[in-house]
């Protein structure tokens, strides 16, 4: 195994023998790293700023640390920066970028800073940046839910429980049902985001500086809304980016009923939807075969998303205080999470402006049996005094003759009805059809028109639409 | 296989034969949920005055329902109560004795209801009862902390990174730490009881309700601060039950990390801790042995807690809306995470209480070498002018020399220092003591004395102490 | 806090404070572990009648601890016996009754042992007879697969990738691909018995014993294959309990898909099967449901499987040699994944027996478009010489001629797929029939009947019908 | 969002609407699949070559196909070749290059053949191949463990159990615990491979193929020992991949184990062993540190094993039958585990060979106190005749009395140990002393230095050292 001085390393001091190579593979981070190098070097230029205003450094080094960090972000945005995996990381790659480019100016900026407090600043920024993302493309897929449910206003689709035909209800109150979930969503991303907003520079290694720092200026130049209040805490951290990985994990598993639906009704015995193809693949052997490919990928990009969340709380599990290198490993289930996620809200959005139901298939399910208006009978004879248990069992009676029979409830004919319970009188008919059964459910956040009119127009005020 | 006439069920009207003997053993519930029975009878009460209010029931009735309840709840409190299985869960066990104790009345109580959105309300109520117990755990484990920071106030231990001695720092300041992170975990079981506190009672199976009913009068008896916006969703959500399972998993984290420390000081080769006799367990083989089983334990159980929150979210994959009888298996990793958590607050913020430092070890390690005060040289290389990464190269080289001559950096004379780096003076000497490295560190969020005596204070007021 | 002289303790030699009465209620695990009961005095029989034979203890003491363990056995059997938490767990509560009850010689049965070793064979004797119990419900559930598909043999279903329908195939050799599954399971199971069935004891706590004993013989007594060989890793070993578990998770995942199957072929949609009354539960507010409650919490119940193993892998990341009190969360996971895998086995394989698949919709499906034979069209090309691909794209292009046409492909005459490829002729109608479809895929595994009869066949062989 | 004509695609003969850019993106997968390209060449060449023998292509066609093929895997090896995203996966990818180079003959390989079956096929080869790789891993680590057993075999080490000295073990006997977890995973890995070995080929989409193959032949040619015996299990099935998994999953377990070993031991406290400088890293900050990076990241590393798990056994739950798009989510977390796990085993193993044990600061450990030698005072009392029991309490009240006059058993005087029991003579210092003890325990397994000889000579026997 071939070695190196480490005294090239920034830390290589106090070392006798170099790295071994098989280890800087090992140790390696920059090739996943790199991607927080924007939050990096915004970071450094409000702490060489900082440095400078409290007299650590000079203004000329200031400038010089500025300009040069410039220079570098340049170099990286358009490709041309070179990254060297014997240099670590990312921070190291840029420091040491740094002082080769402005010599020493460059080897005061880590004063007063560790590589410890560095990292969690990179990392707070960029999950930050992320929250914000998150929450819009939240929006986003809560605006194609609302535009698809406006455009699908009156249509009336069967709705499930336990995958059973249960009552009728209208298509748009069954997507306004994901627009809550990823509403909740957004709010717990919001929280999360509250809790990510917290500077932890300052804190050096684990236990402060002497140095006369002033942490507070930072966080404002970072627009941070407050400054961590424990330096061991600080570096040893990452309870905010578990908590987005669970804000991951759970718009994931949303989207995996959504898309688990958009499966179920793309099949042909259900026939609810017709996905553009456009948004479908085919199949290398089968040539009819057209298939609902992108919530399938969906459903199972839930797996990974638990996975990574499962991972960075197994990995932090047992950690002593403060910073241990176990914490490297925070950093790619946090960037998987959040391209997995992205891809999947954004592909999602798309698929819903793509989506068409199919009139034909669906009235030919409202209508087609299932006895989706038994509780409207249960519910009308609780009008008529019934007690509701009574009513449920004598509903159920009734329920059992049309089975035997062959026929749907509202082809009963009324003597037959009032053999079942007495007091039934023709306006029974009325709440047996599933236009009826619909509009009459206007309890608060009921599928009936009027409700569902009333959260379409509340939403689409949220959106701004 | 025996079976019986399932017309004995609530919900038998149409079914003709009766339910498998072992199928009532696979899908009771009963033996877990009655733990929800409190909140169930208190959601019924207030569901039955809200139907009183409406006209959907007579006053008689109402009052019929509450004096049974009562009576029911009572006859549970003192274990007279008896379950049956074949009723499969607490509202049917609850409903059904109702109805024998009260007749019709009790046959009412049903109206405008369905166990889907029953269910929902007992697990929300059940939840928002358990956040407000876990502020209050959370806060007596901060107070364990900080009464333990406080007596100790001044003490020196070695701060870590790596498991290396890092820098010294005060064991208030350690301690401090996890207050921190439970002051955290106090916020998010806060955002979660916020979500949680949201009531879905009146969405009925999943497409609301015809019959008149108010859901707004049932939130404000129940103290909710909202209801629900969508009926279909409302039956089918269990994220504030998914968000409280991630908040225990990142508790049950913390107590690891923490637990994690004490084995390791409660060690021989460490020694910093001793936990009293009555918090630990000997040997049945090893008659010298103390053991430190609680922290073991609780650092053993991060993993249930882990897999508590697994087990919901696999559940959730995938599942098509609306209500579906997988969501029956939310309730026992819900109430295990509950009591396992619950049990390791409690146990640890006993053990704090019952811990003592080991003032001669702890001595012996900070002033025991480690060089910790490494950092304290290159800092001040750095007020002499120097740039940081050459006062690091510098100090790096001062230790290797120390290594070599088998000394501490304390130890250096100044002639031998100036070798290294010139403008050293004797004021050196001061920050390379472990006192004056810790009482330098004087950053926000520091070691220092003065701003770890600010911190308890802050704490100290904070938990009104 | 009260608290006991812990000198009550088998182990309080040492100890000055007794055990503070929470401290009891935590470490307590008789609540759970007592299920090993058999298991530990079987072992203690063996290491008893071993101290015997090698001299360590009497024969008279030996008989003694014979004649006491039989007792306390029975005793507990027949629930008379009464267990300590202050005795912490079932070695102690049996060990304490048999000092109790013989003096002396029970006083010296825990010779040359330790609890660590002890517990491992507990579990190992407990997990062993577990892995049996599986292995045979394993087959009893391939059995009712296998019946099922004998019973329905001829009878065709879509077979589906995608949930889109793609070639239709026998309604057996779909089941039989559940028997292969369940196969595989068995095997797993078996590798996991094989390095189960270990002998650990004899290890003592940790580092073995001086005292000269002979583990052979107990191994022999006890049935194991082989003792371990390393006292170390004996204590500090609970990879069986992990396999084990995740043998549990994949079975149930098996679990999971065949009842997501049974979900949707029992909605209206499909309904291509009917579950037997007696294995559905109704609805307490919809009269006409019937709802397939048993595969929906069999597919729920897949989240606390999963959950269980990650429990146990987590508790065991990190923890150095050898016993740790964190290993006392092995059992928990342990006995939930054997409950719940075991009973979900059991009403599965009793639900496929109340199965009845619906020939009319089955029929009504596999005629009723979706080109499930356009693949035998493509093949049909290829037998006629034009190369796969192209084939395929023909095919491709006679389906989109279809769809426009509202027919399906059998519905073609023959000039108009001739202009597609000329060398088609009539003899391809044979093959564009589901049943001639089915019947010609004769590959080995394939659906065609011969060979469903050939793997029905070779299924019975293995399964002694 | 632009689009373009799917017709280009090999399934795009029914599709009207190209596909959107987006989506071709989403569903990519060459990006990470294009990792199987020799599985897939490998697996293509054999299926050719039946497909010649059985008369379904011409010989010159497969040898077109065979030539063809090897160009591309020639580029492909050398990077000159081009894969394209819109062309989906590996499998299209090399099927149109082969195409576009040898025209139709290339459009006849896909004959009798699906993406489905063949994806099968490439990730058992795979996984084949990577059974092999670890299976050779283990041994290296193995390896290692035994190279440095033997070269530190009389060493002498305090045995641990709760972190707290128990009783003195070989240094030796130590390792060998982790040589026997590692045997263990690699006769896992073993029983796995056996599992993966199974050939898919030849089922098609999901019913076997009309055409007459010849399955068993390809699986002779590719090394398989059987063929997979139904079509629709076949495509569904990633049971091999979900077990190699948790084996993985299990091997990083231990890591993680002898990693938090190798952390504590260098820890200043402990100080056991030494890491050599290039296994090291140090501080960006803090000149002084040498910290233990290996064993952190692997540590931390099995988070994300942990995590590959969990994502793959989520994503299979609830999938109907038979091919589902979610399981191309299969393939990224086998390649993570590939690619960590064996990266961890290999730097372990390298980190092994680069470890030196501390004598001064073990002899220090192992005379320093902690009563290590209890037991075998106990055991000695009970080759007196005194029951296990009382010996046990008795030699907890010498340790008391040691405890409390602050030395240590080997320093009591014969008189003052009478006083405990009148039974004790001189003879017992010998099986004071911590030499005595280890040579002692010569039971099977156990750490006596005969013993322990006799496990390593067994080991490097196995090895062939």
């Amino acid at each position: 195994m071939s070695e190196k001085k480490s005294s090239g390393k920034m830390w290589g001091g106090r070392f006798q023998q170099g790295t071994a190579r098989a280890v800087e593979d090992f140790t390696c981070s920059v090739h996943f790293d790199s991607r927080l190098y924007r939050h990096d070097i915004r970071g450094s230029r409000a702490h060489a700023r900082m440095l400078a205003r409290q007299g650590l450094i000079s203004d000329t080094d200031c400038a010089a640390i500025i300009t040069g960090l410039d220079a570098i972000s340049a170099e990286i945005d358009n490709g041309s920066f070179e990254f060297k995996r014997e240099l670590e990381d990312i921070h190291m790659n840029i420091e040491k970028a740094l002082s080769d480019r402005i010599g020493d100016a460059g080897a005061r900026l880590h004063t007063a800073r560790s590589r410890n407090d560095q990292v969690a600043l990179d990392l707070r920024l960029y999950l930050r940046d992320q929250c914000d993302c998150f929450e819009q493309l939240l929006q986003d897929i809560r605006r194609a839910l609302v535009e698809l449910a406006r455009n699908n206003f009156g249509l009336i689709i069967p709705g499930y429980t336990h995958m059973q035909r249960a009552q009728p209800v209208l298509v748009s109150h069954h997507l306004l049902a994901y627009y809550e979930m990823f509403g909740r969503d957004r709010e717990r991303i919001g929280d999360c985001r509250k809790r990510t907003n917290v500077m932890p520079l300052g804190s050096a290694a684990m236990a402060g500086t002497g140095l006369p720092i002033d942490r507070k200026s930072v966080a404002e130049e970072l627009e941070f809304t407050a400054i961590s209040r424990n330096s061991m805490d600080s570096v040893a951290d990452r309870d905010f980016a578990a908590e987005f990985l669970f804000c991951c994990a759970l718009i994931q598993t949303h989207l995996s009923r959504l898309s688990e639906e958009l499966v179920i009704w793309a099949s042909d015995e259900f026939g609810f939807v017709d996905i553009a193809d456009s948004f479908c693949t085919g199949s290398s052997i089968m040539p009819q075969k057209k298939n609902p490919d992108i919530p399938e990928i969906v459903r199972g990009k839930s797996g990974r998303v638990l996975g990574n969340l499962v991972s960075l709380l197994t990995t932090l599990k047992g950690l002593p205080m403060t910073y241990n290198r176990d914490l490297q490993e925070d950093k790619e289930p946090v960037f998987d999470s959040v391209d997995t996620v992205s891809a999947c809200l954004e592909i999602s959005a798309d698929l819903l402006h793509n989506l068409k139901f199919n009139h034909g298939r669906l009235a030919a399910a409202v209508h087609g049996g299932g006895f989706m208006t038994a509780t409207d009978l249960a519910d009308y004879l609780v009008t008529r005094d019934i007690p509701f248990r009574r009513a449920h069992e004598i509903t159920g009676q009734v329920v059992a003759h049309c089975l035997n029979r062959g026929i749907d409830l509202k082809d009963m004919d009324l003597a037959e009805l009032k053999k079942f319970a007495p007091g039934i009188d023709a306006g029974v008919f009325e709440r047996l059809s599933v236009e009826g059964s619909v509009a009459s459910r206007v309890s608060a956040g009921g599928t009936a028109n009027i409700r569902v009119e009333e959260a379409l127009a509340r939403a689409e005020e949220e959106l701004g639409i």
